[in-house]
């Protein structure tokens, strides 16, 4: 069994939730069964938004601090629970002799698994995790097409998430969020990606006609598999 | 800002409860306001009710690597959600230059300030970590009297801890769980003690006419004020 090392804190809740799908996706029937992590929750690694769209300070150092932490202290792998943090993975991997493995990746991946007649994308996220090009990138690698929003649409998200979810009001958001799925099924998306940590808990409350991939769900089981060869 | 290092995976979920209690409690307005924490989830740590019992294998050494592992890695203090373990506190303190900081104490110290008068103690906690006397001796130390249980009340206990919430039947376990805690209160009690980690899920759902004390929040108010001196 190898050892998974989280950068975590990006936020706390995010980690948490990170956390608990390992532990509830992990097949242990004792304490002893479940995998070796260490978590460093480190909250004062700098806003990655704010760096990517309003050149706010540079969480790099930061991150790869919290990198070589987890190294020495014997993790085989890392993994970092929040999407745009992972505008700095190859800053990160230069620095460390261990794999990060990637959220968007690991996403990709599952959904080449699960819908392999899958092609065209609704991607759900902040505007920082858009504009950081974290998904664009890699899922053009994996031969997809990101269905692109209009500006209202990111917005109305924007809303579900920093208005809804963040401020505890995720009830009242729930109306808007169906709309905004509904929206993006219609522009002819095959799968939808929860690519934020905050929508994954808007969408048990609505129904969509498209499967929802959950970007943190998926990063939880590429790190199961790593530890269990 | 002080770095708290977490002795966890003590099963996991307890280790989840304990971050997310400091994580409630913490005044923060954004991301960069949490605490520092470093968690070793560490489950592969033998059974510690298993060895006080039964004579189990010794967990003692696998706790102190642990321990030097958030040494190392920066941690200023350790902490630890697992009532039980702590009966192994001083060989893990031998071991390292930072303070352990206790969960028995902490809950002493919070029952000291919340309710001076309060003398005779309900704990409600599993065999292990009664007979273990982890509480038993610092309960006494600030002037605390445990109140006996038998041992259909203790086996009561357990069931609603083995049968109920760690089986994932909390709710059939409440009756059960009622009739303990106000047989407790009957034979005096002043002050309940949630002494094990299942104990605050089934709290909730009962009524109580006298205060009942959550080990774990105790213990994540503790590293706060530890990490906010």
């Amino acid at each position: 069994m190898k050892t998974i090392g989280i950068i975590g804190g990006m936020g706390p809740l995010a980690t948490i939730d990170l956390y608990e799908k390992i532990t509830f996706n992990t097949k242990a029937e004792k304490d002893q069964d479940h995998i070796h992590i260490i978590i460093d929750s480190y909250p004062q690694i700098e806003d990655r938004t704010a760096y990517i769209l309003y050149g706010g300070k540079n969480p790099k150092d930061k991150l790869i601090e919290s990198a070589k932490r987890l190294e020495n202290a014997g993790a085989d792998a890392l993994i970092m629970p929040c999407n745009t943090a992972h505008f700095f993975a190859k800053d990160i991997e230069k620095e460390v002799s261990i794999p990060l493995i990637h959220i968007v990746k690991s996403t990709a991946e599952a959904i080449k698994n699960k819908y392999p007649k899958a092609n065209k994308i609704g991607l759900i996220a902040t505007t920082g995790t858009l504009k950081s090009g974290v998904y664009a990138n890699i899922l053009k690698d994996y031969g997809y097409h990101i269905i692109e929003l209009d500006e209202r649409l990111e917005n109305d998200i924007m809303d579900c998430i920093y208005k809804g979810v963040k401020a505890g009001k995720t009830e009242e958001y729930v109306p808007l969020f169906q709309k905004c799925v509904d929206k993006i099924t219609d522009m002819g998306a095959d799968v939808l990606i929860a690519g934020c940590t905050e929508i994954p808990i808007l969408v048990p409350h609505i129904k969509s006609k498209i499967p929802v991939v959950d970007a943190t769900l998926e990063l939880a089981l590429a790190a199961i598999a790593f530890s269990f060869p």
